[in-house]
Order: C-alpha cells, then sequence, then structure tokens
C-alpha cells in the first residue's frame, strides 16, 4: 500500500478561481475543467462568453494532462504525422488532446490532477490553466 | 425571432451554493451539474465524498431535464416496461436519465436550463437539485 | 436488377406540410423527421415548442420505421423484458426506437422511407406521422 | 439573467429556401443544415442528389459553426498539423468539422445560429451557405 495526496473540492475552488481571475484579466471568457488523479471531472466553470464547443474541450485537456501525467502542449509535436505519438489524438475516445491548455498538476512528484482550458487562443488557454496551477502550488508553501 | 432569457455563470454560482448546502445538511456529498437551455454544461462540482460513475449521471440528468424540459422523475413511470416511454433511456447516445434527481428551470415558463444530481438515493438527489431551482427563483423574485 | 421508387425532396415537402399541420390542430409542437428507404435523413423539422431531446428520438424513429419497415410501436410489445424482441432497443448504437411515433411509408407493397414525430405523448406523435403518411398516399392516387 | 434573441422554424424556412435556390443555381444537390445557438437541429433538407455521407457533415458543420461562433473555414489552417487546433476536429464527438461550408448567424453581435452545408466543393458548399445567411440578414433589415 502507499499513501497519495488527493485534491480536494476547496483545493479545486482556488485554482478555479485564479484561473478565472487570469481569464478576466486577458479578457477571454473560458470553459475550464479540473481533474483528479484519474482523469475524472472535479469541477467546471463556463464563464458567459466561452465557447459551446470548448466544453468538451476543456474537460478532454484536463482528463489528458491528468491521465498523462504531461501538458497537452507536450504531444503538440510528437503526436503530428511522422512524429513518434502520432494517431494518439484518437486514443481514448478521441479524448486525447494535443491541443496546449492542458496541464498536469503535481504534489512532491505526485500526480493529484490537471486542469484544462479553452476558448481563447491555445497559448491564451495554457496561461489560463497556468495561473491555476501556480495558485494551487502558491497555497500549499503557505 | 424571438427573445429568450439566459443563464449566467453569476447564476449557476448562486444555484450550486445552495445545492451544496442542501448536501451538507443531510450529510450526503453529490456530483451536482448546472445546463444551459440548450441542456449544454455550464457548471458542475463534485463533492469530496462523491461518487465517479455520478459524474455522468449528474451531468446526464441536467441534460435531460434542460432538453426534455421536465424533471427526471417524469419518466420513471412512463419510461418503464410497458410504458409509452419505454426505451426513452437509451436515446440520445444514452445520456437521457429517467432516473430521479434532475429539474428543469423555467422562468416566466421559458426554460432557461437544468440542474442534476447524483450520489444518493434519488429522493436526496432530487432534494438537492430542488434546493437549487428554488434558492434561484428566490434570487430572482428580490 | 429491379426498380424500386424512391421519394424525391418534393415528396418529403409533401409529408412534412401534412405533419406540421397535424401538429398546429391538436396543439402540440413537434420534432419531425423523414428518412429514405435506407433510413437516411432526408428531412427534418423542429417546431418552435418541441423539445431539444426529440430532436435524436424522431430522427432514430424515422430511421427505425424505414430500415425495420414496421411501425416502431410493433415493437412496443415484443421488446419488452420476456418478449422475442427484448434488447432490440439498444441495437443499431441504440437508435432502434420502441416508442410509438414512427411510421414506415410503403408504395405498392414497397418500402420507400419512414417518418418519426417526437414531443407530445406517443399517441401524438404517431397521430401526426400518420397525418404525413395519409397525405403523401393521398397525393400518389391523384 | 441575460436576454438573447432566438431562431424559429419560421426563420429557418427563409434561410433554408435561399440556401436551396443558391443550390440549383449553381447546379449542385446539397444537404443543408440549420442548428440553433446551442448547436442543436433545428432544420434538415437533403436535395435529390446530395450525398448519403453528407448528411452527417453538413448537420456536424451547422453544430461546429454555432456552437464555436467561427466559421468551419476559420478551422482550416489552423487545424492543420503543426497549427495551434491540430486535434480539434476529433473532440466533441468528432462532430467539430474543420471542413469549409459552415457559418454562424449572428445577429447584433450575438449567435443565434448556424448553417452547414455539404456535397460539393467544399467552396460551393459555404457559398451556398452563405446565400442562407445573407438572405436571413437582409429579412432583418426590413
Amino acid at each position: 500500500m502507499k499513501t497519495v495526496p488527493k485534491l480536494t473540492l476547496e483545493d479545486a475552488r482556488g485554482i478555479m478561481d485564479a484561473a478565472e481571475q487570469r481569464s478576466r484579466e486577458i479578457g477571454v471568457d473560458m470553459d475550464i475543467a479540473i481533474a483528479d488523479d484519474g482523469g475524472h471531472l472535479l469541477m467546471f466553470h463556463r464563464m458567459d462568453g466561452a465557447r459551446i464547443t470548448s466544453i468538451d474541450i476543456a474537460i478532454s485537456k484536463a482528463f489528458t494532462a491528468a491521465a498523462a501525467r504531461r501538458s497537452t502542449r507536450s504531444y503538440a509535436q510528437t503526436g503530428l504525422p511522422g512524429g513518434p505519438a502520432y494517431g494518439i489524438h484518437v486514443s481514448n475516445q478521441c479524448r486525447f488532446m494535443v491541443i496546449p491548455g492542458g496541464l498536469p498538476i503535481f504534489v512532491d512528484h505526485q500526480i493529484v490532477g490537471g486542469i484544462g482550458c479553452s476558448s481563447g487562443h491555445c497559448d491564451q488557454d495554457e496561461s489560463v490553466a497556468q495561473a491555476g496551477v501556480d495558485a494551487f502550488l502558491r497555497g500549499l508553501k503557505k
């Protein structure tokens, strides 16, 4: 047996608040999803101007980041035609997202979850996700 | 063209807060989903002890209540073997929930969304959903 | 080789007009779908008050009636638990509808399509479908 | 709460008539789909020579344009291998279309729906969709 850290609803609230705040700062309403270490949805918020198609994309980015334990950006190159991971984007019932905007969340090198954002340019999406991760890690150090 | 009311993220926050509070009062952690008038997810929270299988169920209950404009309970009898709606539970890619716990939200007889809860007994699920609806309608009267 | 009759867009318009008119007469807005002899969608209209969940149900009823060459009502009994067709409602990727409201359309004993209606009680759905079939067959006799 | 405009069946009829007329003018029968602001199907017509494979494509183009609030063409470049949205074409259960021929419909900068066409070259598809949008917007000015 081993013991692992686990995100709570309160942890998710803090991550979500920071991500929403960054969205407002950059002026792009987002779909924001937070998954647990199994990739399962913990929390989802759709801001008023966020896209309906991005509901699924945000949730899939959070799933991918948590369950693959890597940023979705890290598959953007290897998942290209000719790359070693080509085809991975249709795995897992097409929920494996290779578009940046999904980030894993680690505590002491142990995966605890992922956050996925969508509705803006992928760099904006990732910036909002990063704000959520950063706020969480800052909170742990207190 | 016609004009219809639409839920905002702030509306969803109020609904979610009331539903979470009811969950804590009855001592059953829930998966709680809120959908817009098209059945699309607006907000989802998983409380710490809520079931992973109930993520999908709560989201599907919110979808069904909003998109069919009726409580999921209203299909529990008609959807039984021999009832006039038998088989409806596998329609809409099996997202049509006939288990109580999904309630539509109307404003001036116009559908604006739905709330779906899951993890407890279906009467508990519906009680939590009702708390969310009630708080929203009370807020409108102020 | 053989020669078969085939529905045209103009045929579908006539069927749809009659079905919409019956819907207005009974005061229940409907989702109405018309399929060709292969069960593939030819025409779909959603009336203003029709349910979103009934989009899929109407299309699946039209598919089932055309492709099984029988009314969806004809499976309501045989598809019950213990009946000879039990389980058929989850076949064809759960598109096999056993709820009344889907009718096949025959010309000289040859299947040419199906019509499926949904949003009311299943008897109302079937009445609207029947109005479409009747108008089509009356038109052929002229 | 906010208030938004909503397409009616009569609005959809006008859009469809104009699109069908353009199809006949260019001599290419089309599958034509119109979705509401949530991406849900409002109306679908298959012209006599239109492809069966294009039923799904037209419906998915209408969904994508409405729910992403952008033309499907706008994803044709960004969705290419190496582009920032590569992989988006398999999101939303593979209903996210990146082939031109899907256009969003806006009223006063508010999304009200989308139209998707398929069966010809993608430029023809988009031309037919544009005819539908143009007719609708002309009608509003009257």
